[in-house]
């Protein structure tokens, strides 16, 4: 039967999100997601999730039209149209932020990803089968910490919620020394049973950073642990802390910025290193090679240009003997199944994956929020993700981001608000 | 519907194959191939082919047991399932030949490629989608000339059959000298449309090979022309006689032999370079980056490990500045219909690919054999590879692969019936 889009419905919506630290400064209390349907003439629909931002909505309401009668196995020629109409991302369009302003790869991740949903639900297939097929049933994902101010985020600003409990209550407590830190830690193994621990770093000065580490280690014993101060160490600092916490770590996650810079540190260090920021793209790949300028690509498919195209660089990393692993940021149900049919397929699979998701109250899927068994989350169950848009949730969330005013995401005027001194700097300790 | 895999049938074939002249030395008058066909649980049949070897033979039939109640999309399950049945190829296993010798890789891509077949009638879908989707409706192919002696193969043997026409009359011609390739190649594209040409060296002296291609330059002007000695001419040879018809060529393939001294040629040289025997699989691809043993990978499915991982060495590519385009062996239309769903679904398609087909008269599918127009294939219509399995045929086949008594290819041996004193020689010019 001919298959063709109808109709593609693109709602930027906004989510609670809790005062988290980073080195760009302080998470809003909502973070930005944009949410896509696919829309069949079968009356299929396949949805996807990104990162919200102004001006990726604003293309992907112009690329929509051009879409009106598309097959969405012809995912090749979506990516030359997207190229055609827009070009491809700039060299330098990544940013120095911890997070990736890229537009072109983000589009084309949210229509690959939402037609993989529909081609999976035409064939009756979930979608790691449409990426080889399932490698493991359940992806292990890691306990992800960060330094945060006291706080829930949301309607709540960052009041705190009295009434909460459990993982709940703890989340919005604040963890801005070694010992709120571990707390942190043990309350989200606790809830999750995560069998790894990374510290989203850049916060604080090194030497503190380092002893919440050493603390981590103290508390967890053998558990793997990471940490990630999102390049902002100088090369001094990264050598002369680094190597007072290597022995603990397993592995290190941009301590510096730049390949080059990377490549340098890490010949003088023993632990791997990890990147979600100095090798981020294909184009990227060939100086990785040429410095060796980590051991793990800390992959994303809504920058790596969607599920396939990781899959690729899959086949890439285990060519050049890169392990693979993936980053993530503040996200719902939809990218969380995304990530998991993808951690599913690769058969390069050794270290657990990034999640923001335990950060996260709200849900957008039908059945509420996905559940994580000892860290690990089972592949979702039937056809396309395995997940189904609650619109209801939906409409809710995207009130919220009309409400909130938000166009994207901008953590140093967060951080501003609270330190009006404060300004980013892309390499501060 | 639950899909499984009920029953694997391997068939060895013979096809009838001219006294085409190589570097290993002269094609037996029938060429080996086996035919697999995948037969699932809902009555789907899915085919692929492969070049012909008893040892193959043996490992698919060893196998075949273990995939009943197999998922056909579970295929990066189904690598580790080879892998863990017969471990990796070894490094060596190429061989010097033209040919590869490897087993496990040419295992995998019998069963991918089956297995793609199957999914694609499963889903109603070509195999072209399952690879992203169609990038162009029909895929380009190259004439390729043989110096050959003469007479056609097969229940012939090397006779001539004199009542036949066209080009079936002028692949029976001899061709050892500038002429001889020149008409080859005049009947060829008359036939085929061809719009460029490559001529199989190694086979005569570097001087009578150079005056070969320059008589085709002079005869077909613009066309894009490719040599390729299949890596036995000695460095010196390479460089003196290169030069003198380097102006000429689209590309050079295998000049000389290892990446090392296709490295250090290609940096003398200003044409490009292609390869099929020196960079020949992933774990070759991050020696050939560092040397820059060649500008164009001549990929082959039945030994990259399938047509999925075929789409992951052209995006291997495209990151590192290599072009993509296909070598072949002698081969029927199953191949062929694989090469052409594959070549419709790569982004990076530069040159026109090789084939063998039309040195072949059989066929094992209906309707007979593939056409070309202007020298390219239309990217079959129809779910799956677009081909059906014409048993008879496939039967009649088989019978000459019993009677022939080949169980493996020998240039050497064919040539030495001709010349007793003739060996094969990695390096002869």
């Amino acid at each position: 039967m001919e298959l063709y889009i109808e109709k593609i419905v693109i709602t930027p919506i906004a989510i609670t999100d809790p005062p988290l630290l980073n080195a760009a400064g302080l998470h809003a209390s909502y973070a930005l997601r944009t949410v896509v349907e696919i829309i069949t003439n079968t009356g299929i629909a396949g949805v996807s999730e990104i990162p919200g931002n102004e001006e990726v909505n604003k293309a992907l309401e112009e690329i929509a039209p051009l879409l009106r009668g598309w097959d969405p196995f012809q995912l090749n020629g979506l990516q030359r149209l997207i190229h055609n109409t827009f070009g491809a991302d700039k060299p330098d369009a990544r940013g120095d932020a911890p997070w990736d302003q890229r537009k072109v790869v983000h589009i084309f991740s949210a229509l690959e990803v939402a037609c993989l949903d529909v081609i999976g639900k035409y064939t009756d297939r979930p979608v790691v089968d449409l990426l080889g097929g399932k490698m493991r049933d359940e992806v292990p994902f890691a306990a992800y910490l960060f330094y945060k101010y006291e706080g829930a985020g949301g309607r709540l600003g960052f009041d705190m919620d009295p009434s909460a409990k459990g993982w709940a209550a703890a989340r919005q407590q604040a963890a801005i020394d070694p010992q709120g830190v571990v707390d942190q830690a043990k309350a989200m193994c606790r809830e999750f049973g995560f069998q790894s621990i990374k510290l989203k770093g850049g916060a604080f000065p090194p030497n503190e950073e380092v002893n919440a580490m050493l603390a981590l280690h103290e508390e967890f014993g053998g558990m793997p642990l990471r940490h990630d101060p999102n390049a902002n160490w100088t090369m001094g600092s990264a050598l002369s802390y680094g190597t007072k916490m290597q022995d603990v770590l397993e592995y290190w996650e941009d301590p510096v910025r730049g390949q080059k810079n990377m490549a340098e540190l890490r010949r003088q260090m023993k632990v791997p290193f990890a990147t979600n920021m100095c090798t981020t793209s294909f184009d990227d790949f060939p100086e990785s090679v040429r410095l060796h300028s980590e051991d793990i690509i800390l992959s994303d498919h809504h920058f790596w240009g969607g599920l396939k195209a990781s899959m690729e660089l899959s086949r890439l990393c285990m060519t050049f003997d890169r392990a693979l692993s993936m980053h993530s940021n503040s996200h719902l149900g939809i990218s969380l199944a995304a990530m998991v049919h993808l951690g599913a397929a690769i058969p390069n699979f050794s270290y657990a994956l990034d999640t923001h998701y335990p950060w996260q109250s709200e849900e957008i899927i039908k059945g509420g929020r996905l559940a994580f068994e000892n860290g690990a989350v089972a592949v979702p169950e039937g056809p396309g993700l395995g997940v189904e848009l609650d619109h209801a949730a939906l409409q809710s969330l995207h009130n919220n981001y009309l409400e909130c005013g938000l166009t994207e995401r901008n953590d140093e005027i967060e951080m501003q608000k609270v330190n009006p001194d404060w300004s980013f700097k892309p390499v501060r300790w």
